[in-house]
C-alpha cells in the first residue's frame, strides 16, 4: 500500500510550528511496511487544498489528511472535502451526543459553533474522536469512479490536526482498518544501522560496491550530527520475507563496517547508555554549568532511570560549582569555570557527594554571549570520573546556543557510553 | 513574493526525521514578508523529484530545495536538476580548491567522490557553502523560457539538508539575494497574540464578528497545549503600510479578549519568564525529580540566563531529595516522594540553600510505571517559594512519559509567571 500525507494549515504552511504530526504518522505507517510516497502541507486555502486532494488520490492509494477541522471560521478542511466529493453536510448524531457529554464533562452547554461539528458529510464513515470535538472522516473511494479513475478502491481520512487526538484516530481507529485493508499487499520493511565515528564517503568506500550486497534492494547513507546512518529498505511480498533479506543485508554490512556500528533502529545513546549502566549495575550523578539540566534530563528520559540515575546538580553559578560539587575556589580562580581542571574536579566532586559508580560534568560557554579569544563560544569540557579516576575531553561545537547545548550532551553521553562499553 | 519548499529524502518522508528544515525555513520567509504557500517532501525518486520541480514553479515565484545533494548513490537532486532543465555538469575550480582546503584542514586528501561534488550544472550560480562540503545551486529561470512559461523570472535554489549548512546558505546567500529581487513586491506581515485560560470556541465568541475588525484581512485561531493562538496576517503593498494595519487589528482584538493575551509571536514563557525575573532583579533555584533537569534547561535556554538562574538539583532519588534539597525523611515516609508536602519542602529547602529568591519544585510520576489508584501516572505537584512562604500545585497531565514531563515544566513556568507577574 502507498500513503500520501496531507496536512492542512497556514500555522504549519509559514513555518509557526514544526509538522511533527507528519514525521509520526509516516513513521507509523513505515513500521506497518506501507510505503509512504509523499508528504504535503497547505494553508486553509479551498482550491488548493481541493488540488491536493486530486493530485495525491493519483499518487498514492491512500491520502491521510490532518488539520482544518476546528470550529472556527477558518478551518476549511470539511467544506474542500464536501466541494470535492460534491457531498452535503448532514447531522450525524451520535457525534452530537458524544459533543454533549464532553461539555456535560466540562460542566458547561454545547455553544452553537461546536455543534456544527456534529454536521459531517454524508458519503463518510465517521470516526469517533475520544479525545476531543472534530470527529475524524472516511471515504472509500471506488475503482473506477468519477473521484478515482484508477482500478483500485482508495481511500481518503480525514482527522484533526491536535496531535494527541490524531494519534488516538491513527492507532485506534485507523490503523486498524487500513492493515485489514492491506493484509495481502506486498510489504516495504526497513532497518537503519547506526554508526559513529566515521565519514559518509569513507564508510561507502568500505562498504564497496553496493550492487554486489543489496540483492536489488536499496540502502541510503544518512549523515546526521552524531554519526552516518545506514538504512537498508526491502520490498518482499510479505513480512517474513522482507525480513529476512533485511536481516541478511545488514550481515553482509556488518560483516565490512560491523566496528562502526553502535546501534540499529530507534537506539538512542540515552536509551543505549541507560541499558549499559542498568545491565552493569552502575549508578551516575551529573553536574551540569551550561547545560542546565539537559544530560539529566536526557538520562531520564526512558522508563525504569531510577535504576542508575541518582540525581545531580545544576552548577550554574561558581558558587554552585564550589558548594555542591566540590569544585575549589583556587581552581576556579586560577583556570576559570570553563577548563579541564573544573570539569575534573565537578565530575569527581559529584560522584563522591551522590555516592555513585560514575560521576560526569558538563562546563562549557553556549554563547551567544561569554567567549573569549582563547576560549570562544562552542568551547565545552566533558569530564568522566569512576573508581579508577577521571578524566577529561574537550571539544569545540560550531553552532547557537541550542545547538551548542545539545552537541554537549551528546559528547557526555558517547563519552559514558565508550566508557562503560569499553568499546 | 511566493515561496515553495521542497525537501527531498527518505529519510523525511518515510518519518525517521522530523523536517525542521521546513518549518525553520517558511518562518524566515514569513518574517520577510514572503508567502510560502505550499511544502512538499518526496523520496529519493528521480521522476517523482522531477514533477515536483514542475508543479512548484507552477504554484510559486521560488521554489527552495534541501537535501540529496550528498556524495553517495542515492543523492539524486543534482541529477534531477540537470535532467529536468537539461543541463550538463562541469567542474566548478572554485569548490573544487574549496572542497581540497576544507580537507586538508581535516588533515586527509579529498576522495575521488568528494571531488564529485564540484561538478556542478553549468547554467547554474554557485552558493559556496562555507559550512560542508555540498555547494548551493542557484537557478534563474527567466519568464517566457522553456521551463518557465509564466510572465515572471522564477528561481529554484538547491541546498544541502544539513540544518546548520542550509542555515547558513539561507542567511548568508538566499535570503540576501531574493530580499534584492523582491524590493518593490507587496509584502504578508504576521503577528500572533498569545493567550491561555481560554477555549478557542469561548474566544472566538468573545472577539465576535471577524469581519467588523479585520478590514478584509485574516485572522485564524490555533489551539496549542499552551492556549489558543491568534494569528493576524495582513497583506499589503509594503512593511510599514501592512505592520500599520496589523497594529489596528491587534488593539482592536486586545480591546476585547485583552486580558487572556500573555505574549505574542515568538514569546515563549521560558523567555517571558527570564525577562520578568531579570526585571525584578530575582534569583530563582530549582529542585527537579521526575523532570531530571529539564526545568533547568528551559531556564537556561536563553542568552543572559546568569543574571536570575543559580542552579538546582536533580533529586531524582529519595535520598537526594533529603541530601541536596532539604525534604525530611519523615515527610517522605510519611506522604511520599509526590505529593504536596514534599513539594513544598524541595522548594523550599532549594531556595534556602542556593540563597535564591525564589525556589521552584517539580515531583511527579512521568510513567509508564509507577502509577497507583491514588497517584495514578500524571500526577505532578509544583511548588513556589519565596519570601513570603510556599504553595503547590496538584497537575494530572494525561500524556506519555515525554509529554508528562514537557506539561510540568510548562505548569512551573506558568506558575512562575504568575505569582511574579502578579497577574
Amino acid at each position: 500500500m502507498t500513503i500520501a500525507l496531507l496536512t492542512i494549515g497556514d500555522e504549519i504552511c509559514i513555518g509557526q510550528i514544526v509538522n511533527t504530526n507528519a514525521a509520526w504518522m509516516a513513521e507509523m505507517c513505515s513500521l506497518e511496511g506501507w510505503r509512504v510516497v509523499a508528504h504535503s502541507v497547505v494553508g486553509d486555502e479551498l482550491s488548493q487544498i481541493i488540488d491536493e486532494f486530486k493530485r495525491l488520490l493519483g499518487l498514492a492509494d491512500t491520502v491521510l489528511i490532518t488539520g482544518g477541522l476546528g470550529p472556527t471560521h477558518d478551518d476549511r478542511t470539511k467544506t474542500a472535502l464536501l466541494e470535492f466529493l460534491e457531498d452535503k453536510a448532514v447531522l450525524h448524531e451520535p457525534t452530537l451526543q458524544h459533543l454533549k457529554a464532553l461539555f456535560r464533562r466540562l460542566g458547561r452547554d454545547i455553544t452553537e459553533r461546536n455543534a456544527t461539528q456534529a454536521m459531517l458529510p454524508s458519503t463518510c464513515e465517521v470516526l469517533q474522536n475520544d479525545k476531543g470535538t472534530a470527529a475524524g472522516m472516511w471515504f472509500t473511494l471506488k475503482a473506477q469512479s468519477k473521484h478515482n479513475p484508477s482500478k483500485r478502491d482508495k481511500i481518503m481520512v480525514s482527522m484533526p490536526g491536535v496531535p494527541y487526538e490524531m494519534k488516538h484516530l491513527m492507532r485506534d481507529r485507523v490503523i486498524p482498518r487500513l492493515r485489514d485493508l492491506s493484509a495481502n499487499d506486498p510489504v516495504m520493511r526497513y532497518t537503519t544501522l547506526l554508526t559513529t565515528g566515521i565519514a559518509e564517503s569513507t564508510l561507502a568506500d568500505l562498504i564497496g560496491d553496493v550492487d554486489m550486497i543489496l540483492e536489488g534492494q536499496e540502502l541510503a547513507f544518512l549523515p546526521s550530527s552524531g554519526g552516518v546512518k545506514l538504512r537498508i529498505s526491502v520490498t518482499a511480498e510479505n513480512r517474513a520475507k522482507a525480513d529476512e533479506i533485511v536481516a541478511r543485508i545488514e550481515e553482509r554490512i556488518r560483516a565490512r563496517a560491523g566496528r562502526y556500528v553502535y546501534g540499529k533502529d530507534g537506539d538512542t545513546y540515552d536509551a543505549l547508555v541507560g541499558q549499559l549502566l542498568t545491565e552493569h549495575g552502575l549508578t551516575i550523578a551529573v553536574a551540569e554549568s551550561c547545560t542546565g539540566g539537559l544530560l539529566g534530563a536526557a538520562l531520564t528520559a526512558s522508563r525504569g532511570a531510577s535504576a542508575y540515575f541518582l540525581g545531580g546538580v545544576q552548577c550554574y553559578s561558581n558558587e554552585a560549582k564550589m558548594q555542591f560539587a566540590g569544585v575549589k575556589s583556587g581552581t576556579l580562580r586560577q583556570h576559570g569555570a570553563v577548563s579541564e581542571e573544573t570539569a575534573l574536579e565537578l565530575a569527581s566532586g559529584i560522584r563522591e557527594r551522590f555516592q555513585a559508580s560514575i560521576g560526569v560534568s558538563i562546563t562549557g560557554i553556549a554563547g551567544p554571549d561569554g567567549g573569549t579569544p582563547e576560549k570562544p563560544v562552542g568551547t565545552i569540557w566533558v569530564a568522566f570520573a569512576d573508581k579508577n579516576g577521571a578524566e577529561a575531553h574537550k571539544y569545540n561545537v560550531p553552532g547557537d546556543r541550542t545547538v551548542n547545548r545539545e552537541r554537549a550532551v551528546a559528547a557526555a553521553l558517547q563519552l559514558i557510553f565508550k566508557k562503560v562499553s569499553g568499546v
